[in-house]
């Protein structure tokens, strides 16, 4: 094994068999029966024909992607792959490597310092401020005395929920236009967003080097399907092309994204719901004393309890799971359907009584 | 992008509108109905918790895998990755990697050095004898000669169609033991081997670094669905685990992998009838006045031609597409349903008389 891998332990949350489970930010609805039937109906017609390769550019999904983003985007923008992880696998395998660098934001989505170490690419973790916000000043000068060769803004940010707002965005992609940096904005989970939160994607246009990258895993509710795609300029997807393993997509999963796709309507009908849950978590919390994180993600980041470590706890003996993200005196909370919120603040209250 | 990649294309076989496709060594039968229809429903039971990130540990589907490969393995010596390609990108990832070497044995699986590549890892090509046969004492003596880290051993071979003989693995293993090197012998073709032909599967017991990949592509008429896997001692699945993005099987995937499982016999009758067609094609190519190689595999290579271009072009004009694979005067192609095979071979008639 590859000195580099010793000791170390497998990514992955830990797998708890729990009444209430809001430590992974899955979308905790079920995927509604037509779209069941829909996604069932698309593999049928698939499978008869899965003896052969699937569409190795698969352009029917990059299509139906891109009429889902809009901006103007068309098949050529779009790549999709098993997970935004590896979406961003790839990205590092093209831009990043051996002798490259990365920077991003710490903390941060953990995977990242896992993908750059699996592609070989050395890994920077630039600061946040105390409240863990990112300027556009503080990026763009972290972006100069670094110049990485990629450059991740994971937005909202994961743990802490926030968006950045476009001046960051711009800012940082000014400063990695000077050393030919790529600039990557992580949206998995932008369709959460709070009203009037614009997408990176408004930045696309005659930004070559920009990739925003998305999931379906979260409003879509198909972290099972595992589906990430980005959309960039058709030079960025034509490297991708480069590094990619043929047929990576299987017939499988690009019938289940787009059987998802046609029935978008009906599966982003959630998100309402989910912001709602959220926006109650963070009223409610502020509400016992707590200090959550403003979020416009599908999970809220809070602090303001004296041991998160105990609080994390009490929560598991009351049957609901959290997210204990390594920030002391943090936790990370999913928002859940109604009834797995009541039973989380349930919780958190019934801690915060007997603390 | 990466300096290594300016100037190259995208791996990949040309994909021409044709009526007989004999190019990609696809199972060219279809995936029966009833396999269709086990497929739709387990894939139908699997999408309501679509919203769920799948089974990370896809333990139900190793324990199924472990129970076709026999030979008392159980699911903590089996793993399974979005195709062959992906369980040898890992395996590189863990045992080879920057700073690291991969031997093999040219001509073969042409994906081998842009896996290598890919991730970083000296790509050594090892010679075969002018008849592209491998003896376990050349084979070991290269191996002694480079003390590669990782050993990829194509059996049956791609594109030459011929198994090795265990003596050549054993005599591999030994050399690479010396230097505590893995081994992997990509058995993608084994089912189709003739018969006597023994797997590497029977070397497994007491070898700790031996890796035997396979996949669902061939055999089982599967290659749409990316389903490739591998058996090896439990430690090694422990490592692969450490370079393996979370979740990288979806839940699709194994719900489409385990429906083929529960239908194997239905699934793998196609394989003496493919069988049947590809000795079929030695023969009359043997006939015919030209040199097949011997065939463990779903295609047949061969040369014998005064102009392999010229006859691929001819094949071509005449409705069938087969592989020129880059080897001067030689050509490979997949053996097809009867009606298939007749078209090829008709067409060879055809030009031979022409030429």
């Amino acid at each position: 094994m590859r000195e580099n891998l010793r000791g170390m332990s497998p990514y992955g949350a830990p797998q708890l068999d729990v009444a209430v489970a809001l430590n992974t930010n899955e979308n905790t609805h079920p995927v509604p029966q037509p779209v069941v039937d829909a996604i069932s109906e698309r593999v049928s017609q698939a499978a008869g024909q899965l003896n052969r390769y699937p569409d190795r550019e698969f352009t029917e999904l990059r299509t139906a992607l891109a009429g889902y983003l809009g901006h103007g985007l068309g098949a050529e923008n779009l790549w999709a792959a098993n997970g935004s992880n590896e979406i961003l696998q790839q990205i590092l395998q093209a831009f990043g490597g051996p002798g490259r660098s990365v920077l991003t934001f710490v903390p941060t989505y953990s995977m990242y310092p896992l993908l750059a170490s699996g592609t070989g690419t050395e890994f920077i973790a630039g600061r946040r401020a105390e409240d863990f916000t990112l300027s556009a000043e503080s990026a763009a000068a972290q972006v100069r005395e670094h110049t990485p060769n990629v450059v991740f803004l994971c937005s909202p940010n994961n743990p802490t929920g926030t968006a950045l707002g476009l001046d960051v965005v711009r800012a940082v992609y000014e400063a990695a236009a000077e050393s030919d940096s790529m600039v990557i904005v992580d949206e998995a989970y932008a369709e959460f967003a709070r009203f009037g939160t614009p997408s990176a994607l408004t930045l696309l246009e005659g930004r070559p080097r920009l990739i925003v990258t998305r999931t379906m895993s979260k409003a879509f509710a198909l972290a099972g399907a595992r589906l990430g795609y980005f959309a960039a300029a058709p030079e960025v997807t034509d490297a991708i092309r480069l590094v990619r393993l043929p047929y990576h997509l299987s017939a499988v999963s690009q019938a289940t994204a787009l059987a998802a796709l046609e029935h978008k309507d009906v599966l982003l009908s959630t998100v309402e719901d989910i912001k709602m849950q959220r926006d109650r978590i963070v009223d409610d919390l502020k509400r016992l004393g707590l200090a959550p994180a403003e979020s416009d993600s599908n999970f809220v980041f809070y602090g303001g309890m004296a041991d998160a470590q105990r609080m994390w706890q009490h929560l598991l003996d009351h049957g609901v799971l959290v997210r204990d993200v390594g920030i002391p005196g943090h936790l990370r909370v999913t928002a859940g359907t109604e009834d797995e919120t009541t039973a989380f603040l349930t919780a958190v209250e019934s801690y915060l009584q007997s603390a």
